[in-house]
């Protein structure tokens, strides 16, 4: 089976290595829209016009499904896509939110979610998990930790004050979803800051979420590996080798 | 006479604020193509070409020359723009460069400029300030300030994190160019850092590059406002209503 992985940057290689490391796929196509980066801070109609020329992008290869890593994608454009794409579209979001009921069962639990501007606006992870019984939420966007992660400073003063910034209010969760593809770089921050909480991120989610919908058989202990970007793909394809360790 | 400034978003309104406050112009008509915000990140080619896009916006209005406030296609995609319009366009970098000339005499002294990735990396205020025999020059792209003072925070415990993580081993200068639109935002906090420091401000250096350049005689009390973004156009003449007290 072949997946294209779709992401606003270079974020939702935290995505691909989730699907990597479970082996699930014949070959990944990965492409971010780095010429438009980031999603996050932009409208839903924005969001949407440039998730269907993804879409369109992905008409040119020979994909079996499509899995928008980006979170603001999957807050806001999905069933647009499906209305277009000629290949199954996934999101991030509910499979996040089935995660997060698989690994908490008390309904009382408090649920922290921390997301893009468009992700928290959206109110979608809110919906669904109210949907499941869960009413002790609470969604966040730490707009900051996504530039602190690209400019690389996963740990240090910065974060820490922009840690400080954003979360200084906030009880100790029970779980904390990572509501962007970036925030899984800081999980080791984050789950120091809290220490008890369960993390929830959106790679090991989708991951769970495909083995469930297509009961896979078959491992690959070798996928390709194609990566494009809207612009320097270089930079794309080095930041993936880093990451993904290849 | 009618001026079109184009920014890659909100930024450029620090420009515009100069504008006003001189009474230059008759018409001011703002672009800011926030639905791609921002550019200092992004490579050559994708600045020119969404430069070209708003010579093309500007064609429809009948504007008398073209300010480009953003320092990132100041710096990459002045030529281009001139070879498609069909009014002057004028950038903020040549103008800084004399703003520095004129306020700064010693040739040895010590320039600090401060950008985006791209601004550093076009190298432009450097080889201007080198042709006029400046040598002491220093180039940094503190990437952060952008973000953080898109998220509102002038001042404050993340943003004197940042400066300590990317000025703290600089020397104090004895000019510092702010060659991005959002650094006028935290004039206080980098004068501060930087006592002796003469500030040189795109703003007020497009002005006087202006006024020489086309000896105006008129004053307008009155400045016909119009304001256009490629999303969330309200959101936009909400921060113009705040930043330029309208």
């Amino acid at each position: 089976m072949r997946v294209g992985v779709f992401d606003s940057g270079i974020g939702g290689l935290t995505v691909v290595k989730s699907l990597l490391e479970h082996q699930l796929f014949e070959e990944i196509i990965y492409f971010g829209d780095t010429a438009r980066v980031p999603y996050g801070v932009k409208d839903k109609n924005t969001i949407i016009r440039y998730s269907l020329e993804a879409v369109e992008f992905f008409k040119n290869f020979d994909i079996d499904i499509m899995v928008a890593a980006c979170n603001s994608v999957s807050a806001y454009a999905i069933e647009e896509m499906r209305e277009v794409a000629p290949f199954k579209v996934f999101g991030v979001i509910e499979p996040g939110a089935l995660a997060l009921q698989n690994a908490i069962k008390n309904k009382n639990a408090q649920i922290l979610i921390l997301g893009t501007k468009a992700t928290i606006n959206s109110q979608k992870y809110t919906r669904l998990l109210n949907s499941y019984g869960y009413e002790n939420l609470l969604s966040l966007a730490p707009s900051l930790f996504i530039p602190i992660v690209e400019e690389g400073l996963f740990e240090g003063e910065i974060l820490q004050s922009a840690m400080d910034h954003y979360l200084k209010h906030i009880q100790q969760p029970d779980a904390l979803i990572l509501g962007c593809t970036h925030f899984p770089l800081i999980a080791g921050p984050l789950q120091k800051r809290f220490p008890d909480a369960k993390l929830i991120h959106s790679g090991e989610a989708i991951v769970q979420y495909l083995q469930n919908y297509f009961s896979f058989t078959k491992k690959f202990s070798e996928t390709k590996l194609k990566f494009f970007a809207s612009e320097n793909p270089d930079g794309l394809k080095e930041v993936a080798k880093k990451w993904l360790k290849l």
